[in-house]
């Protein structure tokens, strides 16, 4: 049995100590953090919850905070014992560099704490200074998802930034969309069959392959009168600098 | 038993073809276009294949062209009886007021041919001129989806441009995410998870309350690196662009 520690309480947090709870072999020790309230749905779930002061050692620490606040919790860390391992997209694995064994441990998914997910659906992507960090990374990592994958972090920065784009930017075409037809009073639910196609064909086919609309074929008459009904400036620019790159993809 | 005649043999001619030939009540009598090639995969489907001016009268004619060839198609149809309808989402109804009864027949997916589609579950969205022409479009578009809702031409116009942000705009946000993963021998594939969640939160909860990222709490330090990490100046202004509607929508 491999005791483990997490130390933050937001929504990477609360869903990784969920899973880490239910798999058998390991043992949710501690969650730490600063807000004793924000420590209050952690209860149930970790056999202690503290401040970071005062967490008593783990076999395996995973620092789960916001990238800027990592380095603040390497300089407060209580120990430096066990594998330390933060689970941020875009950090490198040296910043961990002042424990012993350390690396990183990313699962790449959008955490919200009202949405229940499946961990064993989530990729987790793994890097490791030691052989010993390996090991006991990726021991958790196959404990709570059937697709690990060994990373570095010069590829990992590139599929940060490849989410960003699956996960932020198309999220945010998606609420630019849910205002247009909010104007005109149409279901924004009604596009839900379109965007589930639209998925399956980016990764059934390519999304190269399954690219359609105004901007491929370059319809200015389209373009122009699409840009005319959109109110906001920073809407307009979406469209402009989408389009322009639509296009420029397949001239 | 209602015949019904299509013009027009691209995607969404096939699929609503495929679909009216399935459906009791209604013959698929016609599918008429210029090339004798592409009406080959209509032999199976259709009673008839022939040129548009050789294409005997219908109960129903429904123009499935490109925006652009609706009008061509108007100046050659061969007899005005019947009711005449065209798919596009961003076309006015009044482009057939040659005829004396017509409409609209939006179905509201991306079509490929080589994806089959389950045509119950799409959306199709009526205008008519004419109860009468009313009256035959729903019918039909009842026939073949339990999704039918009236709308007029400048809701349709909104409706299209959300289709755009919702389907091309996502699907080019993911063919940049898919060039980004490749230069890093990174599967596009592992990405697939993260973007069913993706869809299912913008439409279970909504988009706005869904956005995460570095753009929303404007974390320069990513936004500078991951900038530098692009490399087509194309992909740079997509990432601006969506940046600051971000960043401006959560002001």
């Amino acid at each position: 049995m491999s005791s483990v520690t997490i130390i933050g309480t937001g929504n990477v947090a609360y869903h990784l100590a969920k899973a880490i709870k239910a798999v058998p072999g390991y043992e949710l020790a501690v969650v730490a953090g600063r807000t004793p309230d924000n420590l209050v749905p952690f209860k149930g779930i970790a056999r202690h919850i503290c401040k970071l002061e005062d967490a008593p050692v783990s076999d395996i620490t995973i620092i789960a905070v916001a990238d800027d606040a990592i380095e603040t919790v390497v300089s407060k860390a209580p120990y430096t014992s066990g594998v330390w391992a933060h689970t941020s997209g875009s950090k490198p694995m040296k910043i961990l560099q002042h424990f012993t064994h350390y690396g990183v441990f990313y699962p790449l998914q959008t955490f919200s704490k009202a949405v229940p997910l499946d961990f064993k659906e989530i990729p987790i992507f793994i890097e490791a200074h030691t052989d010993d960090a390996l090991e006991q990374l990726r021991g958790l990592a196959f404990a709570l998802s059937k697709n690990v994958q060994n990373l570095n972090s010069q590829a990992r920065k590139q599929l940060h930034l490849a989410a960003v784009f699956a996960n932020n930017f198309t999220n945010h075409c998606l609420a630019i969309a849910n205002d247009i037809c909010n104007e005109s009073a149409i279901d924004f639910k009604l596009l839900k069959p379109l965007l589930e196609q639209t998925i399956k064909n980016a990764f059934d086919q390519n999304p190269k392959l399954a690219q359609t609309g105004p901007a491929k074929r370059l319809d200015k008459t389209i373009i122009i009168k699409q840009l005319a009904q959109l109110k906001k400036p920073a809407q307009k620019e979406v469209y402009k600098a989408l389009s322009n790159s639509i296009f420029k993809y397949y001239e």
